[in-house]
């Protein structure tokens, strides 16, 4: 199944470049909720919020420096501070290397030969307002003796509304539904079992997906799902902060999304492999952490 | 070296009482702070801070449960919050049960009997002022096949002051010195190659000590040491805070220290033995996570 036939040069670039597509249009759809808010400003500054990009490459060192194995490429990270969006982060990277050790067991055909290429998107959104859910996706593509795509989008309310739920749920469920309807249940099942912190008995949010080594046999149907996976946190998100970005808050739901923003940072650094990987593999930790929401309370 | 003749009942009743007794003494003296402060009063309460204490059980569990470990015992978590310490956090706990498969080879004695007992304090000090550092200390005995001491103390300020520093290193200088001369050298720099963050290239704080596994072959002298570890730490941190806790701040210096409260979480989450181990091995969460920053930035 996990052969890596299909994993070659070229539908490398195809991939990293959808990647790339995808920021653009993310980030666009995220500015047009910046240029049209009419509700609280919570922010001193004038102008609504756009994204900075600021490239960043890992330092190639061919004997593996502190982390026991060779890497190179790099990235880019973009970061908006806005009126909607209190900080929203989206990193593309493409790297490369070699696994060290420590994960040559864990990560599928690296046993034999550990050299790695990965590439993909990353998205984390803490908007400003209680009322606004927080949101994450991610798409990627991971090259070893095997290839696969991993990735998927969660929704994390600090109020949950049916309605944003069920439209988020229904977007996914669409997308899935197109590849093969055993995806949806199985992918979101999966998104419930990971995103879930087990010394809190509770969810990290209202779920969405979450798949990782989909390798159907057919590279170009696995990157046409990657892709409509993409486009439905896309298509469902800022429907979604639209919803609520107008309305007004309380100081005590200000407090309470502080609090459940605690939460979302015990889950990312206690049990997000994403976050935890990275940071373990010489990632580059400034675009690694930007998933940590800009204001926190542990009252 | 590491029998545990010495660690019978009469010797866990000991230590437990001196944690106990340590932890009343650190907070009368938290608390006269708190008596004696002139400076900025950044609460809205009137009455300066009091420690409250809240008693816990482990859930008991001869079979297991989600832990694979029987486990048993509890402790006292008392937490401040006040004029000088935004959030002070001491705990006591005694602790009996058996590790799961997972931690039986990572723990001294547990392979062949995975039993365990467990007894300590552990204070974190998160003081209101940017100018006042921020601290942690814990003693802690345990038992398995092996019997053993451990703990130590650190400090961390935003601003390091260089006498802060020195009177610090001092204090756990002396209670070293007073045992044996290798320890605080020893100590010292186990203290700093723990407290590190490598995906930031950044120490936690100043540093401080840090044993483990300590048994020199006499219950009654390692026991002197831990509490007198402990004596250094009530002698030597209030003074410090004193000396800064009536000086005005700037609201550069507050942010400065919300940012440096974010490395405190992520040490804590990301490598903290006794957070990951405690989280994991059943303990109790909000005992654990009393070391959280009450306010943090990641801007």
């Amino acid at each position: 199944m996990n052969s890596n036939n299909d994993y070659g040069d070229d539908h490398k670039k195809q991939a990293s470049f959808w990647f790339e597509t995808f920021r653009d249009d993310l980030c666009k759809a995220l500015e047009a909720c910046e240029d049209d808010v009419t509700g609280p400003n919570p922010t001193s500054a004038a102008a609504n919020g756009r994204f900075e990009r600021t490239a960043w490459r890992r330092e190639e060192d061919a004997n593996g420096g502190d982390h026991g194995g060779a890497i190179g490429g790099g990235g880019v990270m973009a970061v908006l501070r806005g009126r909607v969006f209190e900080k929203a982060g989206v990193n593309v990277s493409t790297v490369f290397g070699e696994f060290s050790e420590e994960f040559r067991d864990r990560i599928p055909g690296a046993r034999d030969d550990p050299r790695y290429w990965a590439s993909g998107v990353s998205v984390v959104i803490h908007p400003h307002s209680p009322l606004v859910p927080t949101a994450h996706m991610n798409t990627r593509m991971i090259v070893t003796t095997q290839g696969w795509f991993g990735g998927g989008g969660d929704l994390t309310p600090v109020f949950p509304v049916d309605a944003d739920t069920a439209d988020f749920h229904a977007a996914y469920q669409d997308a899935c539904d197109k590849y093969d309807e055993s995806y949806h249940p199985k992918f979101k099942k999966w998104c419930d079992d990971y995103f879930y912190l087990p010394h809190r008995g509770e969810a990290r949010g209202v779920g969405g997906i979450f798949y990782d080594n989909l390798n159907s046999g057919d590279w170009n149907t696995d990157f046409a799902f990657t892709q409509d996976v993409g486009r439905a946190f896309l298509d469902a998100y800022p429907i979604i902060a639209r919803r609520h970005m107008d309305k007004d808050w309380t100081d005590a739901q200000r407090h309470a999304q502080l609090v459940k923003r605690g939460r979302y940072v015990e889950f990312n650094l206690l049990y997000d492999r994403g976050t935890t990987f990275g940071l373990k593999t010489g990632g580059n930790t400034e675009a690694i952490l930007m998933s940590m929401p800009p204001e926190v309370l542990w009252p």
